[in-house]
């Protein structure tokens, strides 16, 4: 398969609440900006969170994070942000993310990148049990691709 | 006038960054939707805020804020937020603004609402300033119809 | 009664998580310092609020609040919140808050200040309930000096 | 050496605005919890930022984050963030933390844990420069002993 897939992107926008006192965005806040992603991505699918929780008792945690900050974004910036599933194991996924700034009057700029590797638990125990099995399936598509 | 003249209404979605431990949005982030909104509102009249300090030196801070909780917004919530000018002086103007949740299924609820004084300062030196004359021209319109 | 019974204090520090782009404490971040004053102030009369959720399902939620923004507060700031109970009924408290900056080179500058009015209600379905008796015994000495 | 030689601890508070509906502490939050105390280990060296910048122009900025979120901290937990310095760049040093649970009652228990790299930036042009002389001085004892 060639590189080109277009994995999952989703878009917002800088605002005061993301900046700091160094003019930019505030690293951690790559992290809030990877996780909306990763919500508006299972939405796509089909899955809300908080229907999810409801209905199976099944959350979603972060286990793992790391990223590396490329160049700083700056407050009115629009930034998109990938979704692109690397593993598909029973009780987590690891997915890699892009924080990309696009401008009309310039080419794409990378602004940050990681991997994310989520685990699925109880909500009331915490403990680690399977994805639900539709969410895998849904998920499937995806991976034949990799 | 009828007080049916639509207002300024911005979208947003709450994520796992906006909720606290009660399970519902941390009344705080309540002034962040509120931000947001007033931010798209002044873009959708021509001004993107980082654009105006950059030519004009002017940046727009918070003076007052009076905000009262109705009830709880939870995860995964689809919210409009409003804008609505309610005064507005050479230095500063007060806006109304309510979040409100949208859902297909029932009608719509104030979830929040406030008044917020927002002052035009000198990004050097934090004093106040006149707003730009095309920003409070850009205004105008608004304001006759009340 | 004097004006100069002191009321509770606590002292915290200003982090980059704190200011924004320009290149002060975000304003919506003044909540988050009198909440944590709140907490500490609640934790000083022996209640710790994650206890008295598993005790008495009883949660403080903020229903109102008023903040008026002084001056700016700065990275590395420290910084001084006040609570001092104005009026406590059955279910609700109003409390005043003061942020003030402490800095051994020049005298106390008032930051910001506001009244925030807390409900208690039950943890699980967010209906007004009456303050525990206990923490409600705990503040009588204090009302008495107003 | 042994592995005893005490590393920097800075003790914090988790309030209601680290939580997030998962009733634990938001994982993004771990990033600010090791921000607070590497500003403080700086302080303890003799380093404000604030003044760093004003006085030579530098600013440190986050360029690679991994944190292992191991298990969950809750309302009211007392933290400790240790700060463990790795490896000294002439314009990057590389810190590993941990944030620990501190509780009389229980043995401490490690909540997460993570590397930064942190990187040395002039504040206007974010280019890479030196770490302040005197900065890399007052590292070097504390290096010797790894």
């Amino acid at each position: 398969m060639p590189d080109t897939v277009p994995c999952f992107r989703h878009t917002l926008r800088v605002y005061w609440e993301d900046t700091d006192a160094g003019g930019v965005v505030f690293y951690a806040n790559y992290l809030k900006f990877f996780e909306r992603a990763r919500t508006e991505w299972l939405r796509s699918l089909g899955f809300g969170q908080e229907r999810l929780r409801t209905e199976t008792g099944a959350i979603f945690i972060v286990s793992d994070t790391t990223v590396r900050y490329v160049k700083p974004a700056r407050l009115d910036d629009l930034i998109d942000v990938t979704v692109d599933v690397r593993q598909a194991g029973r009780a987590s996924l690891l997915i890699a993310q892009q924080a990309i700034r696009c401008d009309a009057a310039r080419d794409e700029e990378l602004l940050a990148e990681g991997t994310i590797r989520i685990a699925c638990v109880d909500a009331g125990t915490f403990r680690l049990r399977r994805i639900p099995t539709d969410v895998l399936a849904a998920l499937e598509p995806e991976q034949d691709t990799r």
